[in-house]
């Protein structure tokens, strides 16, 4: 198969926000334990191989789908757009982009009829649709909030070679960049990009690809958070705390990584700000700032660099990945001739630079 | 002037969101202690007469202007539209109605280009404009915050005798409706409209009108709005606290109403929900829920019901009102003969209900 | 019965703080859905007429007992000591006193041991214990934690006629007055007093008594208390809110006020202040100071300050109530001929005074 | 001079509380703007050399007094004791003990009337004192909050090389421990102990001293901690950080260490629980327990294990250090041969382990 082109004259779909994922998983009873139980993700339905979550604020049917199955890797990045005939031209879209796709008009899982999935440009697995089985909306049902209550579908985040031709491809298909991570050299380490009016529905993260780095749940306060902290340690679970919970520099969320029983890694995410007008200013951040990724400084741990979940073809068969070419962005952070700086100019090293890493 | 007629087959102007009130006070020193002082709304620029004022994840001029005048009156609810020439279809939409419009291209207040002003067909001052000068968005700013920290103008809500005719109105502009108000008649009390992606830009009050109910802010977390009523209580301003704090019924947000020094009402508000997509299912509340409005049934003040500001003309007079003809909201629900109910078929009234108002 | 002295000179019991309440309930099914179920207080046992409930952070064996009975009244106010001799002391001190006493070695309620039980000068059933089963802390155990995460016991509230006769029994008993509400005439209408270091461990409030007023728990948090709110706004009993949220003057403690299905009126209480230093400032408030029970102005509802639960003799009847002879705080608040103030030297009535009551 | 002995049968003074530290500084300016500008202490009192400062809930003179001096130093621990006679028993307990005493009846700094100041067995210079100066207690001046709001002085925390030999001399000294970081065999790492009924007055952490660790502040809650992050961050300050925020898993506290300018360690620190019953039960940390100083696992930076003040004597000079001779807890929680764990009998290292640091 020849490579596909990155953009089309075609007309894109009209996205509105991402809208679920399919994630395969390698035990389900693990998987349920981790969304149903401890993070308390709302079951709308399931099967015995398969698991239909939903986040309390959410109508439609679903934000995130377990499936069990071999290997632990993403089977869809779902998108819903705004009209049923921007399935349509979601698949021909695809199509003149040279990409595979798949059209099944009775939809790929439970509770979403037609829709269209693609092999995207990137190798990453895209699904579009619009048909969707409405639910309760459980807002206003605070009998079955938890204290770390997920409220929301935030966004996902992708980790691909090149990040500039990533966001080209993005841009083609609508989306609009809100904040991104640079060099003096012009390499492009990683973007945000939105359609719904918040910094993202995905994001683009170099590294070897394409992989799924994130998917992010949102909270309605600081303290949901916190919250998710405390119950994984009571259950002695703590380990599957990766990294914060911390102020994000890029988009001034407040955030938490979590990794699930298979290595999925789950954002819990809260108070980033509205991006929706057509000029909304693009933040771009200097790589050698050591707020840009933290806004109190902590050091990201390595594997939050480094690992992510591979993605399916549409025939159920794990993507290759292809190594990024350009630094990555730990190896420019964190060299060994330096470190990453708080302040411009500064040159001496204090407690928090290179000794606590 | 003939009656304008609500809508046209003229392309409405693609409105982004509410972006600013223009506010007339009687003393400008007293609203600068109030909106700056108090309530810590940034000030982008001031003159003599004049305050800009701005939340903190805002990157527009303003979204208030304070203006000293002889009444304490409202010059105009602005929007901003997606581009340039949106500014031109408002301007001939407006005068399709029939609306009395005036466009300046150098703008009506300071940091605002090409906008067009309207009396539109409920009697509302009206402005849409595209350029604005940008200013730094303080969303990181964080040594600028206060414990009541207000980060983005949320809504407006507008008060007018016939709800029915302002939601005609409002869907030819393009806004749609979130939740409403009703009764086993088919009478509408309240309707609640957006553009951006929260539960409304605008809301429709039924009361004597054209006035203004109420402005909104937005805070990031439920606490911020506490502190604010603990700073009114430490500067013994607590009478400018008229209802709430409190979680709404309609939108699910935490809320407090203030009226500032000129009797100006101000909300402020957290966490309501996402409704970005186009089957985003309306909320329909019975009237004589009592939940509907404070989801906890604590009782409205009268106030709350019958004040408003009035509103200008483009000609800086004071737009006259024409009182509704439906029954009035506090009329059906707080009635000789009977109450609010908080549970279906409830006959017996407790503590809550009657003795406390 | 002759009537009992206020103080003798012997030894008080060294009392510790508040520790229990047991309280009969007409319906336990019912009792047990709203403090188990709603507000998550932890079963530590339970049979069939009686449920022994405890908070997060407690590790004896209760905080209250639920008592199937009769009538909806208060059995007892239970107090721990530092020492097993300080039941003896208290035993003698209460004999001494002219009240009636039962002492029992095994205890009145399971969990406890040694314990005397006394009609006190007041009317009141007060218990004082040393003896306690220790159970688990469940400090840690955030897996348990809901939304409204009661943690402690705080205090007791109780209603008396006089209430300088009260302070000065509770004085000679050992407790400390943190605060206070008074006239300008001397007439004092209710007084807080402590011997753990915080506002109080129990309050008197003048009224018709004796009666139970409240009984307090804490929370972290003021977001745990909104989130106890809008659990019942979900469960469609918001008219078990009888006042607040909302922050108190008196101890500056955040507060919300509920009254259970027998009407025994429940506080969730958070962040009052040290009170440890033998010469903590004792804070008097003027009763026409309208944020003195509310620091936001927020008007009292009239069953807040007329509602109370009755008490039971040692033998289990109902104990007689005394009118109060002063003023009551109400009737001097909010009068015919005029309301609190907000502000001293104030004469204007804004929208908050009067019409809303 | 001889080794003082530990304990000694005087009555030891009534001890009520941590109460001030006096710090040296080497530039009162920067520490004026990290103390006052950025952490919201409030100024009672300064002059060239010194400042005087206090939390919100405070009503004694300062919490805090920072001396300019030539080294950055401890010159007191501040106790103050229940009655002026505490102050005759500490000075001749203190003499008892073979330690060198100095009795100011003027006191040794502004607000405080007679008081003694001593060099401990442990090293560490010592202060009790009763009378001071009563100040306006600030709880209720919202107008003065900041979101970082500190609203009481909660614990000092010092470092002594021979942790049960310090236990004992405290215990003398009237205090109770809490908890405590220990190891199977029966190596002592730290203690907590307490006077007044939260978790800690002082602690005793393991390791070269005497030098003083840090000094705790408390806020309201948690938010008020993650604010102080993030105005440092937008400070560029954000080095100051040196550890967490983060839950405890001694005290349950949550939890945040800063370093001022001098690099004087200050700890953010709320909601720990009640232990004012003599029976209160001790909670005992296994030293591989890898919650027991993060219960979510975070690692903790070396700094914190290995930096602290150095302290005075009474002339003045900075006090020797003595090196620990029992394992540290750094050293027998992250060796070669192995990590700490997270579940007991737990043999995978997962991600958290080892890797990050």
């Amino acid at each position: 198969m020849k490579t596909p082109t990155l953009t089309t004259s075609l007309p894109a779909p009209d996205v509105l926000r991402c809208a679920y994922m399919e994630i395969q998983v390698t035990s389900l009873s693990a998987a349920r334990e981790f969304y149903v139980d401890i993070l308390g993700l709302h079951v709308t339905a399931e099967d015995e191989k398969t698991l239909y979550l939903r986040s309390l604020e959410e109508f439609i049917h679903h934000n995130v789908v377990l499936r069990e199955g071999p290997v632990a890797a993403v089977a869809a990045f779902a998108f819903r757009v705004r009209a049923p005939e921007d399935v349509d031209r979601a698949e021909a879209y695809y199509q003149a982009l040279g990409c595979k796709t798949e059209r099944r008009v009775n939809g790929f899982v439970k509770g979403v009829g037609d829709a269209v999935r693609v092999e995207d440009p990137l190798g990453f697995p895209y699904e579009f649709f619009y048909d969707v089985q409405h639910v309760d909306r459980l807002a206003w049902r605070y009998d079955l909030y938890t204290p770390g209550a997920l409220v929301r579908l935030d966004h996902f985040n992708q980790i691909t070679p090149d990040v500039p031709r990533a966001v080209d491809y993005m841009q083609g298909l609508g989306f609009r960049v809100t904040e991104e991570i640079r060099d003096e050299n012009g390499v492009v380490y990683a973007a945000w990009m939105r359609r719904k009016a918040t910094v993202h529905d995905t994001a683009m993260t170099g590294g070897a690809g394409p992989r799924m780095h994130h998917i992010a749940f949102a909270t309605h306060e600081k303290h949901n958070i916190l919250a998710i902290c405390d119950k994984l340690g009571a259950l002695r679970k703590s380990d599957m705390i990766e990294r914060g919970p911390g102020r994000h520099g890029v988009s001034n969320a407040f955030y938490l990584y979590l990794r699930d029983p298979d290595g999925h890694r789950i954002e819990i995410y809260t108070q980033d700000y509205y991006t929706g007008d057509p000029d909304n200013p693009v933040v771009s951040w200097d790589v050698h700032d050591n707020q840009r990724r933290d806004w109190w400084g902590s050091p990201v741990v390595p594997s939050w660099y480094h690992e992510g979940s591979r993605v399916l073809t549409l025939d159920g068969t794990v993507q290759p990945v292809i190594a990024r070419e350009d630094p990555g962005e730990e190896a420019v952070t964190v060299g060994a001739d330096g470190f990453s700086y708080t302040r411009k100019g500064d040159t001496e090293q204090g407690f928090k630079l290179g000794n606590t890493l």
